[in-house]
């Protein structure tokens, strides 16, 4: 089940208060695969909104799209804070937009381990040249498709905590 | 009404495909906005055949991600033929993948005109040094919803006739 229709609302609010406010969203994702820009684009209007989406699968992508060092996957690994900061402040670098959210996680069903289990997402939100949020979530391993719509969730939650920041 | 699931059987048939051959796919999407790359994530395994995906909202975000260029998007439009061909070359050159896949249209409900009716979609499928495909559809004003993921499903069926190609 990829059923998107129960967060239009959320993709809706978000669309509705960036407008208000001015404000242009990038998007940065990995597990999520595209589940946010897809629900933000979804929306009427959104073209005044959406600047544009990068879905980084390979840590190749990530790195040629969004600047992420290689260094620093090497080291942390593609699902940890710093690649998910990495990848937001790429968005913003690489876009022209005021925005990004990024998302990067273990789906499942396989690539999970003791340390960074199934359901594992991180995330993190950027204003350019304004405040920044991380989240982590452990989702547990409700399967492949609930993860990623919770995750896609979670992210337009923390755009919207974003925008009440600003 | 974003409901996915009727369209995986489509998205699981271009990547076991995809796998089978060992090809790379990258997406290039615009009215689609990411629907194309989230149903081809959606796919356990998918990490195996997804390289990458840029949902290109904006021209400048064609221009700058995949190198369409400007003087194409103010000479023909940005739903044409040739913006179609050019995204989807541009994401092969862009990107690490063997096959991509452009999607280019109106959604409505605004932005319709007599020449450009609201449901016109152009796509293109482009092989890195082989064959590539055109298609323009016109599904009609459906609704937003409806179009897109008409369109996200032309895209798929699409690639899987590159594949029977290859």
């Amino acid at each position: 089940m990829l059923d998107l229709t129960p967060r239009l609302d959320r993709a809706r609010r978000v669309v509705e208060r960036a407008t208000a406010a001015g404000l242009m969203i990038a998007t940065a994702e990995s597990c999520t695969g595209g589940l946010v820009a897809a629900l933000l684009t979804s929306i009427p209007g959104s073209s005044a909104v959406v600047d544009r989406g990068f879905v980084t699968y390979t840590n190749e992508a990530k790195t040629e799209m969004l600047g992420v060092p290689r260094d620093l996957l090497a080291r942390v690994g593609a699902v940890s804070a710093e690649v998910a900061l990495a990848m937001a402040e790429g968005a913003i670098a690489h876009s022209r937009a005021d925005l990004a959210v990024s998302i990067t996680g273990i789906a499942g069903p396989g690539g999970g381990s003791a340390a960074k289990p199934v359901g594992l997402v991180h995330f993190a939100a950027v204003r350019r040249a304004g405040p920044s949020l991380a989240h982590e979530a452990r989702f547990g391993d409700l399967g492949r498709d609930a993860i990623r719509l919770a995750a896609a969730e979670t992210a337009l939650d923390l755009l919207e905590r974003l925008l009440d920041a600003g």
